[in-house]
C-alpha cells in the first residue's frame, strides 16, 4: 500500500501487565506492560517509515489504548491530531470471567466452554451483579453512558452491534470527508469492525486474531467496505504475534 | 485548597530540549527533555496527592505542552478524559528570535533589548519572513487556522489578544458548567490567562514567572476571576524553580 494510499489505519494495543498474567481482563483497566509500551512504539515507527500522515484519531476510555495510541502518535511526531476517546471502542465486556486466570479457567470448566467464551461468536459469558465493581456504572469514566448500555458480559456479536453505530455515525462521516484515521484499541472491538469491513462470516470471525502492535492499513471501496486491507511490517513477526494470542489458553 | 474547592488548574510545561540549550523556542515544536518528563511526573503525582480529579483537559499543538499532559493525566490515573487541543494554548510566537540563543543574543542585542523582547508586554520580537520555516502556515498542524490570525511574531499582549476569546468562548463555559478543568500549556499562554485571572497590571506581569510543572490551582468567583489562587507542593521547590526561568538570560 503506498504511502497516500489509504483511509484507515487499525492497531490494536500492545500487552498488557494483565495480558501478561494470562487473565481476562475486558473493562478493566490495566496499564501496557514494558513489552506492550515496545510493541506500541514499533507499530508507531512502522507507520513513520511507511510516510504514513493521520487526521484524526480514535481509542477507547482504557489506559492500555490510550496509551498505545499516545506512543504511537510520538513515534509519528503527530501528537498534535485531534483525539477521541468513546466506550463503543472498549474491549468487549468478560462478565463474571473479568480478573479469572485464563489456564485456571479451562482447568475449571474446560477447554472448549473457554474457547466458546474467548471465540464463539454469540456466546455471553456469565453476567456481572450490579453491585460488581467490575459492572461498569461504578466506574466515573462511564458516568456519561446510558445505564441501558452499559454492558455486564458481552458476546462478540454484541460488540458489533456497539461498534458498528459508532463507526457508522461518527468514524466514517470524517473518512468520507477525505480524512485519514488512526484507531487504537483492542482485540475484539476491532475484531467487530473487521469482520464489518472485510466480510468475515459469523463463523470465520472466530478463528480470526489481530496481532498486538501490528498496524493494519486500510483503502475503502465506494460501499465502504475494505478495498485492500494490509499489515505493516515483517510478514514472519506478524504471524508469530498471531499465534502468541492464540496461545494464550494453553499451559 | 481542599481536594474538591477548586474550579481550574494550570501547569505549564516542563523542561524542554530547547529550554536546556537556552534557545528562543516559541512555535518550534521541542520535545520534553528527561529532566522536563520528571517534571511533569512529579505535576501529576502532586495532583493526585491532593485528591484532584478532573472532567477535561486542554493544551496546545506543541508536543511538549501535550506530553506534560499525558505524563500528568498518566500520574492521575484519568487518561481517559476529554483531551482538547487548540494553537490558541500555544507559546508565544518568538518571531525571527526563534531558534537563537538566549545568552548570545543578550551579547549581541544587549540584556535590556532581550529583556523587553521577553518581558516588555506590548515588545514585539523582529517578524518572520513568510518564506521562513518559522512562519506557522507551513506546518501542516496550522492548516485550519485562518491566514490573517496566523502570528509572526508576537508581544504579550498579543499572546493575551489570542488566548482570551478561547478563554471566554470554550473554556470558561465548561468551568461554569461544573467541569473541573486542567490545562497544560506554556510559560506566556499561561502568563496571560494569570494575568486576567489574577488582575494583574501590564506593568506588573513583565517580573512575573510561571514555575514548570508545578500546578496552579483557581477557585473562581462569581465575576469568573480568581478567589483562590494556590501553588501545588513544596514552597521552596516553587521558588527555586520560579528562579532558575528567570536566570535563563544569565552567563
Amino acid at each position: 500500500m503506498s504511502v497516500k494510499d489509504f483511509d484507515l489505519v487499525i492497531i490494536r494495543h500492545g500487552q498488557s501487565e494483565a495480558n501478561k498474567e494470562n487473565i481476562f481482563t475486558g473493562w478493566r483497566d490495566s496499564p501496557l506492560s514494558p513489552q506492550g509500551v515496545e510493541e506500541a512504539r514499533t507499530g508507531g515507527k512502522l507507520m513513520r517509515e511507511a510516510g504514513m500522515r493521520f487526521d484524526l484519531a480514535y481509542t477507547s476510555l482504557q489506559s492500555r489504548a490510550i496509551k498505545t495510541l499516545w506512543l504511537a502518535l510520538e513515534e509519528l511526531d503527530q501528537m498534535w491530531i485531534p483525539e477521541i476517546k468513546h466506550w463503543r471502542l472498549n474491549e468487549r465486556h468478560y462478565g463474571a470471567l473479568q480478573g479469572k486466570n485464563k489456564v485456571q479457567s479451562v482447568e475449571k470448566f474446560g477447554e472448549a466452554q473457554v474457547h466458546l467464551w474467548r471465540r464463539g461468536y454469540d456466546t455471553r459469558p456469565p453476567e456481572v451483579e450490579l453491585t460488581s465493581g467490575d459492572y461498569p456504572k461504578h466506574d466515573p469514566r462511564y458516568r456519561g453512558v446510558p445505564e441501558a448500555e452499559i454492558p455486564r458480559g458481552e458476546s462478540l456479536r454484541d460488540v458489533v452491534a456497539r461498534v458498528m453505530p459508532y463507526w457508522q455515525s461518527e468514524i466514517l462521516p470524517q473518512i468520507k470527508a477525505g480524512k485519514k484515521v488512526l484507531i487504537a484499541a483492542h482485540g475484539n472491538s476491532l475484531r467487530a469492525l473487521l469482520k464489518h469491513l472485510e466480510g468475515v462470516s459469523d463463523k470465520a470471525i472466530e478463528e480470526i486474531n489481530l496481532p498486538t502492535g501490528i498496524p493494519k492499513a486500510y483503502k475503502l471501496n465506494k460501499q465502504c467496505l475494505a478495498e485492500r486491507a494490509e499489515f505493516l511490517g515483517n510478514p514472519d513477526e506478524i504471524a508469530a504475534r498471531i499465534q502468541s494470542v492464540a496461545n494464550q489458553t494453553k499451559r
